[in-house]
C-alpha cells in the first residue's frame, strides 16, 4: 500500500505543484482587514480540495475572525491510530514589496525553487500533506491511520482564537498524534525534529504629544516631540548587556542545567551558520549565552516598526502629533504571555514622559511549549524522515512562535511532532520568500511514511 | 492712487479667492519625484498670471531641480526704491492623508478660513502681492515703486538651488528691499514683523543589520534589530535636560545678553498660547531657558520620521534588514548649518554600533538669518502694517527657517522684511492647513499701502 501510493506521489509531482500555485496565487494575509474576501477564498479552496480527495465532514468552521477548515477519514479502524494534522493558510503580510524579485502573489518557479509569499510558510507545508493523503486515497482507496485536518487562518496574528476553537471542539480533534509542518530542517539533506518554540507577546505603543502635527521650525524645542519620547522611551527597554529592562521580566524564565546546555550547543548551528544566513556584519546578544541558546531559550524583545511623521522620498519638518511602534517579546518555559504582557504595559505607563498621552495595546499572546521527544510519535517520525531523506533527523530548540503547539499539549493532551521540510534560508516573513521543491516531494514521501511507521507502530 | 488700488482690491476678492484656489488646486510638492510635473505647471500658471496683470520680463528660469519665476515692473523710475517679492510655489507632502477633513488640494473655504496645502505656507501669502500689484497696475496703470518678483519652488526642501541662483543674478536681483511674507501674524488683528529665522540641518540616518529581513523567532536575540540599534542611537542625541549631546554642537551659540533675552521675553509667546495653539499636554525643552527662547534662539533636534518593519494594521514578526530615521537640527547665530551636519555625520559614525553598516546622509543645509529692524524698510512696513490692520505691529524672533533671508542679506546685501499674514494655528506642514481669509484681503491692502509708504519714504 505505502509503496503504491509512493509511486502516486512520485508520478504526481507536476500536478502538486500546479495545486500548490494555485493556493498561492490568493493573497490570504490574515492581518490586513481588507484580505477578508481573499482569507474565505483561500479557506473555500482548502475544502474543496479536500473533498476532492475524498476526505469526509468537510466544513469551514467560522470563528470570530477567519474561519478554520476541518476534514477527516476516519476508516482506518478503532485501533489504528488517528493524527490530527495542523496547518495554516494564512500568510505574513508582503512589505517592503519593492525588494521582491518576482510578485509575491505570482508564485514562480526559478531553479529548485518556488518563490511567493507563503510558499514555505505555510501553505506549502500544510499542502504536503494533503497530497500524502491523496496518494494512498487515490491508490489504495484507504489510509493506514485515521487522520484529521485543522487548517487555521490566523497563525500569522498569534491564533487569537484557535485556544476557544479547541476547547469547544475536544471530542472533535481527539488524536493520538498531533501532525505540525510550519518549521525548517538543517539543510536539504538533512531532517530536523523542532523540540519546543518561543512564546510571542506582541504590543502596541502609541504616544500622543499635540492634537495635530506641528512645524518643527515653529515648536521645536519646546513641544516634545513623540518620536524623540518614543526612541528614549524603546531604547530604554534592553541594557547595554542585551537584557530586558522590564522589572519581572526574567523571573520565570526557565534556566537550562549544565546537561541541557550542553545537548542544546550540539553544534548544529553556528555561529558562521547564523552569520551565513542573514548576511549580517556580526552576531549580537545577550551576555552570557552562546547564539543557539539566545535564539532558542532566552526571552528577547524586538521592535518591528514605528510609525508616524513622514518616511517618505526626501524632507518633511513636521513634528508628528502621533507615533507608535510595534513591539515583540519572544518568551521561554516558563513565561507566561499574559504576564509578560501586562508587565510591559505597567512599565510603559511608568517610565513614561508626562508631556504625553500613552496607550498600549495587547495585539498578541502565545506561550512557549516543549515537545516530549522520548514519545513514539516522534521516534516514527524520525523513522519516517530516514526512508525520506535517507538519514536520522537532528533534534533543535527553536526561537519562532506556533501557539498551537501549546495549546494541542495543554488542551487536548495530544503529543506533538513538529515535522518541518522548510529551510533555514527561506525568508519567510521577508521578501523573495520561497520553499525548496526537492524538500516538498521529499515531503510527501516523508509523510506516507510516517502514516505507515505510525500506524505498524500501533499494531 | 493708493485709494484707487485699495478700492479694486476690495471690489476684486472673490476673483482673488478663485484665482489662489486655481494655483492651490496643482499639487506642488517639491520633494517627490513624482511631483515633477505638477511643479512645472504651477510655475506656469504663476507666469502666464504675473504676465496678464501687466508685468514684465516674465521668464521660467531653470535650476538644477524645479524652476524659478521671475518677472518685473521697473518703470516707476531710477529715484523710486525698487522691492524684491519674494516667495515660494512649493508646499509640503500631506501625509498623514486619512487626518484631512477636506482633500489638501480641493481648497475649500469653511466659515472665514480657506482649507488647502498651501494656503497659508506659501501660495495664499505669495498671491497677497500678485492681488497688491494687480490693483495698482488695474487703477493707475503704474506701481510707485518697482518691482521684482522671483518666486521659488524648493522652499520645503531647503532651497537647495537658490545660493547658485542668486549668485549668477546679482544684477537681475538688485532691490532696496527684499520683501517676504512667509511667516505668521500674532492674531487675526494683531501684525507682527518677524526678526530672525532658525537655520535647519537635515540628515538621513540609515542601519543595514542583515541582507534581507528576518523572522524574529528564527533571530530575535541573536541579530542585532536595526530598528533596536536606532532607537538607542537617536535616544542617545539628546540627554534628559534636553539638551542635544553632539560634541560641538553648542560651541558657536550666540548666547544672549541679559537686555536681549529681557526683550525677547516680551510676552508675545506664553506657555499658555504654546498650550492653546498645539493642544500639547505640558510644554517641554531644554532646561534654563524660557519657552520663547527655546523656540527661537535655541538649536533643537527633531526626528521626522523612522522606515523600516512593518506599520500596517495589526503584526507582522519581522526584524527588518535596513532601518532609517529622517533628522533635523534647527540653529541659531552663528552655528553654520554645514559645520554641524558635518558633526553629525561623524557623531554617528563615532557611536554607531559595529553590528551594522551606517550611512549618514546630508539632505538639506541652511543658516540661520537675523532682520535689521532699524531699517527704514522695516519701518515702512510697520506703517503699513498700522494702515492695514489698524495697530502698529510686534516684533517676534521665529523658530522656523527661510534659507532665502540669510542669502538676500549676505549675497544681495539687500535688507529683508519679514511681513507675514498667516496664523499661529494654521497649521501648515501639518493636516488642515488653512488661511485665514480676513487676513488674505487686509494683507493685499497692507502691501498697497507699503509700496506707497515706501515710495514716500525714499522722496
Amino acid at each position: 500500500m505505502r509503496l503504491d501510493a509512493l509511486a502516486y506521489a512520485q508520478n504526481h509531482q507536476s500536478e502538486a505543484l500546479t495545486d500548490l500555485q494555485a493556493l498561492l496565487r490568493i493573497p490570504s494575509i490574515s492581518t490586513l482587514p481588507e484580505s477578508q474576501g481573499d482569507m474565505q477564498r483561500a479557506a473555500q479552496w482548502l475544502a474543496d480540495k479536500l473533498g476532492s480527495i475524498g476526505l469526509q465532514n468537510v466544513k469551514i468552521l467560522p470563528t470570530a475572525s477567519h474561519p478554520i477548515v476541518y476534514a477527516d477519514w476516519l476508516q482506518a479502524g478503532p485501533t489504528a491510530p488517528t493524527v490530527l494534522i495542523y496547518g495554516h493558510y494564512d500568510v505574513q503580510p508582503v512589505d517592503p514589496l519593492a525588494e521582491w524579485l518576482t510578485p509575491p502573489f505570482e508564485p514562480t518557479v526559478k531553479g529548485d525553487d518556488l518563490f511567493g509569499r507563503g510558499a514555505t510558510d505555510d501553505k506549502g507545508q500544510l499542502y504536503i500533506h494533503i497530497a500524502a493523503v491523496e496518494a494512498y486515497l487515490k491508490t489504495a482507496g484507504q489510509l493506514p491511520v485515521n487522520v484529521k485536518f485543522i487548517l487555521e487562518g490566523e497563525e500569522e496574528i498569534g491564533s487569537p482564537n484557535i485556544a476557544d476553537f479547541i476547547q469547544t471542539q475536544l471530542d472533535l480533534l481527539k488524536a493520538d498524534v498531533a501532525l505540525i509542518s510550519d518549521t525548517h530542517i538543517l539543510n536539504p539533506h538533512t531532517p530536523l525534529i523542532i523540540t519546543g518554540v518561543r512564546g510571542l507577546a506582541y504590543m502596541e505603543v502609541t504616544l500622543r504629544g499635540s492634537q495635530h502635527d506641528l512645524h518643527s521650525g515653529a515648536y521645536g524645542g519646546v513641544v516634545e516631540n513623540p518620536l524623540n519620547a518614543l526612541v528614549r522611551l524603546l531604547a530604554s527597554l534592553k541594557d547595554e548587556q542585551g537584557r530586558v529592562t522590564i522589572p519581572g521580566f526574567y523571573d520565570d524564565v526557565q534556566e537550562l542545567s549544565p546537561a541541557e546546555r550542553a545537548a542544546l550547543n550540539n553544534g548544529l548551528v553556528t555561529d558562521e551558520s547564523v552569520l551565513a544566513e542573514t548576511g549580517a556584519p556580526a552576531l549580537w546578544g545577550e551576555a552570557g549565552y552562546t547564539t543557539v541558546e539566545r535564539k532558542s531559550v532566552r526571552p528577547t524583545l524586538d521592535i518591528h516598526g514605528i510609525k508616524g511623521g513622514f518616511i517618505g522620498a526626501g524632507q518633511k519638518t513636521v513634528i508628528p502629533a502621533v507615533a507608535c511602534a510595534k513591539v515583540s517579546m519572544r518568551l521561554v518555559p516558563n513565561q507566561s504571555a499574559e504576564h509578560i504582557a501586562q508587565l510591559f504595559i505597567d512599565h510603559i505607563h511608568r517610565i513614561a514622559p508626562s508631556t504625553m498621552e500613552v496607550s498600549v495595546e495587547k495585539l498578541n499572546c502565545s506561550d512557549s511549549a516543549v515537545v516530549d521527544i522520548s514519545s513514539s510519535a516522534v521516534e516514527a517520525a524520525a523513522e519516517a524522515y530516514e526512508q525520506g531523506f535517507g538519514r536520522r533527523p537532528f533534534y533543535l530548540r527553536e526561537g519562532g512562535s506556533i501557539p498551537v503547539v501549546g495549546l494541542f499539549s495543554h488542551l487536548l493532551q495530544t503529543p506533538v511532532v513538529l515535522m518541518g521540510f522548510g529551510l533555514p534560508d527561506d525568508r519567510l516573513h521577508a521578501p523573495n520568500e520561497k520553499f525548496h521543491l526537492p524538500n516538498f516531494y521529499r515531503g510527501i514521501e516523508t509523510v506516507i511514511h510516517y502514516f505507515d511507521i505510525l500506524s505498524s507502530k500501533r499494531r
